[in-house]
């Protein structure tokens, strides 16, 4: 008789073996409030991985961190119309503290620009202050009606960046800069996730932005994942917090802006990009533990090999982990590292060393053989970034191979409701057409160029549209 | 005529003299919304460096990081009777969410001890499971009725730590391993602060403990700041949420816990601690930036051999920022670095340029000499250390200078409304005493033993209370 599997099929029921995973692999467990979520060691340590690698980028862009206020007086929200309309019923609000009424009820910042506004028209004076560029890494609050681990949750953890220059032109190359440079080049080479640039609709910006250009990932089931953001906020923000500044020409001048973000939905975005139905894989690069050296059983000259090969290893700058829990059964134990992903297990048993030799076992193309331990050092480095490579390569098959080109309105919502994505000219799609696929739970993703760049404006000619599904 | 000072003289108003610095030396400013604050780009990057030595420091002694949620329904917090006396009336509670009343209201987390005892409860079943070592980096909301910018905000930065262990000895240890291996190495160490290390009275103690182990400083005006404590909870969490685990021995038993907490305070602290009039002096190994390069005037020659001192100062492993804003004038950089407490100015302009010399200004000791350019990736690293020690003897030497042994309640007080501290046996002052101190505003910061090792117990033989006015 077949074992019974340790997660629900990928191919039955899709949902249910992404929740499956995360309790299984202890990535997260729901929180005691609505739609809130615990992130456990091993998922953090995901998160935590993410964020240094983020962070590099960010600094290399030139953008410095710092830190305001959870609590947002609620009148700030009201400043800019359309902000305010798309964010008033997701807010949490605080009406009570240090046992009294508040005079002003405040709110839980669901994002900051309204308060960061606040304060970049203070700091800006002059033409010498800009570009002023600054990212936060908060934790957000927005009241969500159907949570999801990680992909939708009522707090959330992310950087979000904001920035203001002295020209349009300046906004503009910094936001494509940030989504090209620390967006892409983060998602393509640390999360080997294939991922589509592009800008959004009118009707899937953000709310109080001229421009949104998006990340878009194809997830495994075929639905889109909207990885990050970055805006193009004009003077929006500007004109409703008058954050003006004084020009070399001597006059007062709008600071253009933008801001972008990216969150913990990026876990998710891993886990439904490379799981399978054994678990997880972590590109190697991201991985928090590249390699586990497992001790088979408990026996001394065992332990002292196994202790001795992970110094070596981690001597060799490889991220390892030691699992000498020999009181655990070694089947379990390989069963977990399965589930969580870590791309290599180096298994040593009493009959192992008597080769000299250690099982290595490759999570990303599957598979199992002996290698001479005293190689191992050598051998590593090379194949963890082979797997780095066929799981991007893996991610761009599945994009190119479910993404179908269409023509008419019908066929793209079909495609797309058959679990895959469908390119369609954005002339012949339309406001129209887009309004028709909203009914059918169907968005449009992005609008690319033909050349897979991202076009300049919706109307520039030859722009098509992504169109799919989506979390 | 003399210029007027930057900042208000310590000596004149010591309060206000911190509130110029933080504003001036761009670290902060205060919040919209009453004690909230926003942390500048350059005081933020202290806490970034904060965190990333102490972060370094709770790894090693086995703790992960995760993730709890900010939100915790209220009827948690009363489950330990001590714990919801102590934080009930500084809560800040959400009755509304997404445009509805709620049927619970939630409370912003002032600390996370309930909560994560909830998961504990789940995730810890046989004694396999311990310990169970985990920290937390997040923002707590605690209303402050006397807010001042980084020593009490309403919201706060922090890391706290929690942990579950089979016994009483193990934790214990584990509460102490933080608090001096932790704590005490990175504030002496890095933030070159000296620190007594004592226990909590039962009245200082922390709501819910059963020790409180803390951290003093002594601030530029004689005042305490605790800038961390460890706490010891026996089995009161344990209890109130049934943290249970099954034995060896196939029994079930509480679990023993600690927490441990520190925060943006310390950057208070490292205010008050080695700021002058003349601004902050930043401890290099904790500073951001350890050495700026200026250029004096912007001629070309000039500009090229700051650029280069810079890239050759990087590459020999010294935190380096290089200043060519020369359409600021010289002496407005000179002081603005000067207020930063940046501990090595390194000035170059086109005189300097013809001898190969460039000045050097020492922050810490003060003082101006000049050097030869080339010798200077050799130079730094020493004089960067010795004045990292001269900050931390500087701090010891006040401490000592300014705390009396004292025989009476009378002199305990009067020592410590003079703007020192007080050294009074503990069996001489008692907690009778200890209640007529806080009349005066005076408070017992801690008890230590006579050899300076932290007691057992309150009543151990010899033991001291250090007395003192407090932030």
């Amino acid at each position: 008789m077949a074992k019974a599997p340790v997660l629900t099929p990928q191919a039955e029921d899709f949902p249910r073996w992404y929740q499956d995973l995360i309790t299984k692999a202890e990535l997260a467990d729901n929180g005691p409030v609505r739609g809130t979520m615990v992130i456990r060691p091993y998922g953090y340590g995901l998160w935590e991985r993410m964020q240094q690698e983020m962070d590099a980028r960010i600094k290399e862009a030139g953008a410095s961190n710092a830190y305001f206020p959870l609590f947002i007086p609620q009148s700030y929200l009201t400043k800019e119309a359309e902000h305010v309309e798309g964010f008033a019923p997701e807010l949490a609000v605080v009406t009570h503290a240090g046992g009294k009424e508040l005079e002003e009820p405040v709110v839980v910042r669901p994002t900051s620009e309204t308060i960061i506004n606040d304060y970049f028209a203070k700091w800006i004076q002059s033409y010498r202050d800009l570009p002023l560029l600054i990212n936060q890494w908060a934790n957000v609050v927005r009241w969500e009606l159907r949570p999801r681990v990680f992909l939708r949750t009522t707090e959330f953890l992310w950087q979000e960046g904001h920035t203001a220059h002295a020209t349009y032109e300046e906004a503009r190359d910094y936001a494509a800069h940030i989504h090209r440079n620390v967006y892409a080049d983060f998602m393509a080479n640390v999360l080997a996730m294939d991922v589509v640039l592009g800008r959004k609709t009118a009707r899937e910006r953000f709310a109080g932005a001229v421009n949104t250009l998006t990340l878009e990932g194809m997830m495994g089931d075929g639905k889109a994942l909207q990885m990050g953001t970055s805006h193009e906020l004009g003077t929006n923000f500007s004109k409703a917090f008058n954050t003006t500044y004084l020009s070399k020409d001597g006059t007062q001048e709008l600071v253009w802006q933008t801001s972008w973000g990216s969150s913990t939905r990026m876990v998710g975005g891993l886990i439904m990009t490379h799981g399978d139905d054994h678990g997880l894989r972590v590109p190697p690069r991201l991985a928090p533990v590249q390699a586990v050296v497992l001790a088979i059983k408990g026996d001394d000259a065992v332990l002292a090999t196994v202790r001795e090969t992970g110094e070596r290893l981690k001597a060799a700058g490889i991220r390892v982990q030691v699992d000498d829990r020999t009181d655990t059964p070694f089947g379990r134990r390989a069963v977990d590292w399965e589930l969580k992903g870590v791309p290599l297990r180096i298994e040593i048993g009493p009959r192992d060393l008597e080769n000299g030799t250690a099982m290595l076992a490759r999570r990303i193309p599957g598979g199992k053989e002996p290698v001479a331990i005293d190689g191992l050092a050598a051998l590593l480095p090379g194949i963890l970034e082979e797997d780095q490579a066929l799981l991007l390569s893996q991610s761009r098959e599945r994009r190119e191979s479910r993404t179908a080109d269409v023509t008419t309105t019908e066929e793209a919502a079909e495609a797309a409701v058959a679990g895959g994505w469908a390119r369609i000219p954005w002339a012949t799609l339309g406001t129209e057409g887009e309004a028709l696929l909203a009914d059918q739970a169907v968005s449009v993703r992005c609008l690319v160029a033909e050349d897979g760049s991202v076009p300049e404006s919706d109307d520039a000619p030859g722009t098509l549209a992504i169109v799919a599904r989506a979390y």
